[in-house]
């Protein structure tokens, strides 16, 4: 067999992540690997602490990057809390807070399930219900935006009731980090996670992470050891903690972390904000587009979190023909539902970089041009009119 | 505080790893991120497959990158083939046998350790001791070429032993892929991990394995979950596993795997006779200028993997100022003693795209100059002539 260099399809990619990768990213991300131990690079580990202190909005010393996907960061978080027996209370409302039950029941403790419709915010009632009944619970964990259904959940309501009954927090904003309003201190979150590849617009590959000095005390308590090594932030710590003496624990994914850096980097001159009214300027001009074109949102509007839009997909049209054909003639990349949801919902992404007004023009356009060939009775023109419409409103109103 | 983006030293890396990346694969990181599902992607899926089991000459289906760190690959074979009560014989002559060890121990197995001194091979007659004395062991760990000590264990003749006594392997080949012979299929090694940052000449964060069908059978067998969910084969494979249906598990580091692509063509392209022919020769020429500024190698000569050379800090020099100096005046980087061997040894990498001809002579000349500056008596210039009439030697002699 003849392998060739590979040159990718130029994507736009608007599903649940990645999502486009800002050119910067990738340009830094191709620099010169140095060594993981250098002066230079111990620099350049202190700045992205700091930066992701920012994104955070946290002071918590304990604030790394995961050398892993986000999936390892919520590893991490799971196995480093809990030990065996512990209560912990998971809420369920999608995908991933089943994948945090998964991981607590490795780590051999009891889980306590909170279930809410997938489509749904946690309901803090039932949260509340279950911390009465559970005050043993050691951690409560949710997740802040659903990457699989859309919604957004409300995490400072969330975390005050778990205070109030002495339990953990544990929160994942893969989705929402970068993308809505996250106050990592203000909100008295206690592990939180996230991703790279969602409002960051940076590469898949690392999860920041950051632990409050309650749950460190938590975690340093521990009668038994984390169960993994690669994952224990005790030995991570030795080399992403403060000081000039950083040891060895693993090889640290040098160039990924350029592109960690530059991505931060872009969405501190922005500004927090700004990147969050951003995300929910493109999000209302999207949703007009998609509302003309008769999509129904699966979220309840005050539940939906703008930078994923989960749209059911219309009755006799055939799901992934259409995501083929947008990939196929747009080179347009939007999701498909997953578990519950699988055959039955679009996810459309608005994330980082791919929130921009170009993406929300290109998508509502490719969307409309395929469902109409595809026989539905579609407005496409009056779609693509609205969204116009709706960007041309100034950012103030 | 001002931040600015990153822009690195232009280094030189002779270190344990990373080494030196290639340009083309930085350049192929660099491509523009498309989804973990795109047909594209998983075309390329394949192709790396195909090149993995190529570079471990083997024939193993389960055959994939990690998404993490060699040490996340390490785990993953480690908490992938033991339960709790398993019986696990390591072989310690470095750090990252005992790492195996504590692995091993928080995923509940019993560890019986073979112990042999830093800067030697295992031995195989103590490895037969004690798999002599514990039939029960499921597992044999030891490292083909430890990165702690540049030492290169007989892999083929320990994994005869451990399939004598029916007990499978797990090797650590991190250092030794691409860099020395190794044969998965021909020796019959079991489950093989690797990582990108050494001999590839790629950037670091994936770690490549391998699980023969032995191996797929026990890890089948299992009557309890692996205990961390990231690193379940079970589950990954959904993902990386053969035919069209590829399951999201986590999202794969897109421009991370574009690299690994990268170095696996030209790997394939130069071939791995010819790669380990030119890590061989390399070292010859190095070692010759080595031993003429008087420095002495840790290893038995018969012992030694040509990639990584550790030899002796000599009396009365200040090992840290020297490495700084290299780094600092040469843009040279070498390695440091770990664990027991901190402070006295130096590790000097020749592996994937550092393994060339001028690396040789700059390091040679850079350390014959630091050395005469820091006050020893060395030939600085008989050490660059040896080097380069070792490397006029035709490559045939």
């Amino acid at each position: 067999m003849e392998y060739t260099p590979f040159t990718p399809p130029n994507r736009t990619l608007m599903g649940p992540g990645p999502s486009d990768v800002h050119p910067r990213v990738l340009e830094a991300m191709a620099r010169p690997t140095i060594g993981h131990l250098d002066p230079a690079f111990v620099g350049l580990m202190d700045e992205i602490k700091a930066l992701l202190q920012y994104a955070f909005q946290t002071e918590n010393r304990l604030t790394m990057p995961v050398s892993g996907p986000g999936t390892a960061g919520m590893e991490t978080g799971v196995v480093n809390l809990l030990e065996p027996g512990d209560t912990a209370i998971v809420c369920h409302n999608g995908v991933f807070g089943r994948r945090i039950t998964a991981m607590a029941e490795r780590a051999g403790a009891e889980v306590v399930v909170v279930e809410d419709p997938w489509g749904r915010a946690v309901d803090p009632e039932k949260v509340e219900a279950a911390l009465k009944q559970h005050p043993e619970a050691k951690m409560l964990a949710f997740v802040h935006a659903e990457t699989s259904t859309g919604v957004l959940s409300d995490a400072e309501t969330l975390a005050a009731l778990a205070h109030e009954y002495d339990c953990l927090t544990l929160v994942d904003t893969v989705t929402s980090f970068g993308g809505v309003p996250l106050h990592v201190d203000a909100w008295g979150l206690d592990v939180v996670y996230t991703g790279t590849q969602k409002c960051l617009s940076c590469v898949p590959g690392l999860s920041p992470i950051t632990f409050g000095e309650r749950a460190v005390e938590v975690v340093q308590q521990r009668t038994t050891p984390v169960q993994s090594w690669f994952l224990d932030t005790g030995l991570v710590m030795a080399y992403w903690g403060d000081g000039a003496q950083r040891s060895y624990h693993h090889t640290a994914p040098i160039n990924a972390l350029y592109a960690l850096h530059e991505a931060l980097l872009m969405l501190r001159k922005e500004g927090l904000e700004h990147a969050w009214a951003r995300h929910r300027r493109l999000h209302e001009a999207l949703k007009v587009g998609l509302e003309v074109l008769g999509l129904q949102f699966i979220v309840p509007e005050a539940e939906r979190t703008p930078q994923l839009n989960a749209v059911s997909v219309p009755g006799g049209v055939n799901e992934g023909k259409v995501r083929h054909r947008l990939l196929r003639e747009h080179d347009l990349e939007i999701g498909a539902g997953l578990g519950d949801l699988a055959g039955r919902i679009w996810r459309i992404g608005l994330m980082g970089y791919a929130a921009r007004r170009e993406n929300v023009l290109k998508c509502v356009d490719a969307l409309g041009t395929v469902l109409a060939d595809e026989g539905l009775a579609v407005d496409a023109q009056g779609a693509l009119d609205a969204v116009q419409s709706a960007l041309a409103t100034p950012a103030e109103a």
